[in-house]
């Protein structure tokens, strides 16, 4: 049996209206044998940042030649530009609105390419409010059935890249960084990676971590190393240093939330 | 590689209880090859309107030999038959509480059949309250297998079609119609249609929208045309009139929801 | 067209974050033909009972050789094992603390092994916070490609299996049980089946039962059986007794969840 082609969704539409289905329906017309999987469709309705991170987060594990298409898109219907781009031997279909900025600072860019030509998009007529439907989905169905991107239109000479905040070192070494994903479990996930623990401070042992200025305590490996309902600091599945709480919802418990600031210093007493 | 069957699921369900994966294994089981596409399962509690509304909705860009099963049935378990019934060269199951009715209008009626032959039905035994599981998703499988509908019992003199409210022209000539459904953004569909309003008011230049009562402008052709947390109306991606508010929740914002009153007409001061 | 692998995914990661997103990459570029499918994420979050339950009550639906994996872990990190298991002639991945209790319960071990051999894991590196996507999805995905449970590791001497209530007779000779799992719809089911009220009381008519002390009639087929808004009795599609409330959520209405008693006895007035 061939491998199926694989399709992913990304959306801030949520799972009660017809919008998700409209755009599956779509792809399988042009492409009947793409395997379709929702990667998110409960984004915070336009927050372009926290699509950025769901897709940067989930593309490395899906196997090459997968198209993703990504509509976290307020300014549909403005002048915004939908773009095709090749990354990590996959292609994903976006609204030039920064939505690409963690995959673009994480991949090397492969190809890319303005959504340009309207014989890939639905046929007849093109909505102005649903880009998703009338145009990006049928056009990541014809990139899995192996449309090549540079079909699609000209090369931009430049796109839209969000500035986030980044992590930085103070003048006593310790590293401050910030909360930029909250995740279901209410886990505060930051900006600071475990290889900019080790390059600063030499190690994850001897640390002490601190979110909004309360202590949380050393980087530990499990959420279980604390008692239920304390707070801890550890490094997650996707590399960065994340506060939970264990058994409990630190995004609540700590007040805390996305630009929170996360401290990671040496431990009193310690070299 | 074959075309895959596609099977859509639209349900009140919800996503947390097991309800859902029985279905889906039932037909995985008798038809091995089917692609499963969700609908959705978030239709409020037996709301057989908005089931209706986002079957409509969501049909017309499936490919032909979908199969539809949908269970938003708040009469399971009563004398209420299950219908199969085939328009647009799709096949649609469903309990004959009326949730065809938008589709009933909308499209041709190719075919219909009362479900009645117990070869078809999940065995051992059926459930007094589960006929999703036990009736309509075994049908729908072998519906997606190639069976005809005629097969599954004999063609119904009637069958249940709601009366919904229609939208008219007032003596001044404006149209006056309702909403219809709300979504996830919180955006009023209305069901006057673009249509409608060229054939009313001559096009959908140099007109004025109410919504409740309350002016929210000329007809727009994106969200972002107006300030954030600002109403407006346009003309949505299912071609009909639509309430919102940019970055906002209309629904919430203007106090709104279904069967607020919706009014087009020329804005003063133009002919 | 060959039969495709069926994998299903259970968690309580719920749908906003990327988690079972990565999970379905992981699989997806392991065993490229899977056709994957959700039983559910949205189990409260480490609430093994409810997985236990949702478990129990999708596997007989699926055909032979699916491949389940469960993924519903507070004890991640830990020393808590991975075992895999085959039940019913389909493969389970689980953690071992007790989610297998209902499968288990009902059905014959056919296969056990604890999940060691590292080759099948995901590949570098195994995170200590998300064994779901670097061990049990890529190990689900090899089992899906046909990989026998013994060469993942030994079979262990015991598991663990939860002490969940259990439903007694009194002296009177009523049926006393629990509430085990409120469902969406606030529907409250009990760990009641129907054959034991049968071998119990003799039959289903003629009975009255109770929920948390507060009479709900007798035993009915359908729920529209009783007016808008009034409580009753039936067994549901799992063949347990389910109090609910018709258009309505017994669990509100009723003041009721897991562990409320749920108890059976013959009527007043009759033999």
């Amino acid at each position: 049996m061939a491998r199926q082609r694989v399709v992913t969704l990304l959306t801030d539409f949520g799972r009660c209206d017809p919008y998700v289905a409209e755009m599956k329906g779509v792809i399988l017309s042009i492409c009947s044998d793409a395997a379709l999987v929702d990667i998110s469709h409960e984004i915070g309705a336009g927050d372009v940042v926290a699509g950025a991170f769901v897709l940067r987060q989930a593309l490395p594990y899906f196997p090459p030649e997968t198209v993703h298409c990504v509509v976290v898109d307020p300014g549909v219907g403005t002048e915004r530009r939908i773009l095709a781009a090749r990354y990590a031997d996959q292609t994903i279909v976006f609204p030039d609105n920064g939505v690409i900025t963690l995959v673009e600072r994480d991949q090397p860019l492969e190809a890319l390419a303005v959504v340009r030509d309207e014989r890939y998009f639905l046929q007849p007529g093109f909505s102005g409010t649903f880009h998703g439907r009338d145009i990006m989905a049928p056009v990541a169905a014809h990139l899995a059935n192996g449309l090549a991107i540079s079909r699609l239109g000209p090369r931009p000479e430049r796109f839209q890249v969000l500035e986030l905040p980044e992590p930085s070192q103070a003048e006593d070494g310790s590293v401050v960084g910030q909360v930029v994903y909250t995740d279901r479990f209410g886990n505060l996930i930051s900006n600071v990676s475990v290889d900019l623990i080790r390059d600063s401070l030499g190690g994850l042992s001897g640390l002490e971590v601190g979110c909004g200025g309360r202590p949380v305590g050393p980087i530990r490996t499990a959420y279980a190393e604390v008692e239920p309902h304390q707070p801890l600091a550890l490094i997650n599945s996707m590399s960065l240093l994340e506060v939970a709480v264990n058994g409990g919802r630190a995004c609540d418990d700590l007040g805390a939330g996305r630009d929170t600031e996360i401290r990671v210093a040496r431990a009193a007493g310690r070299r």
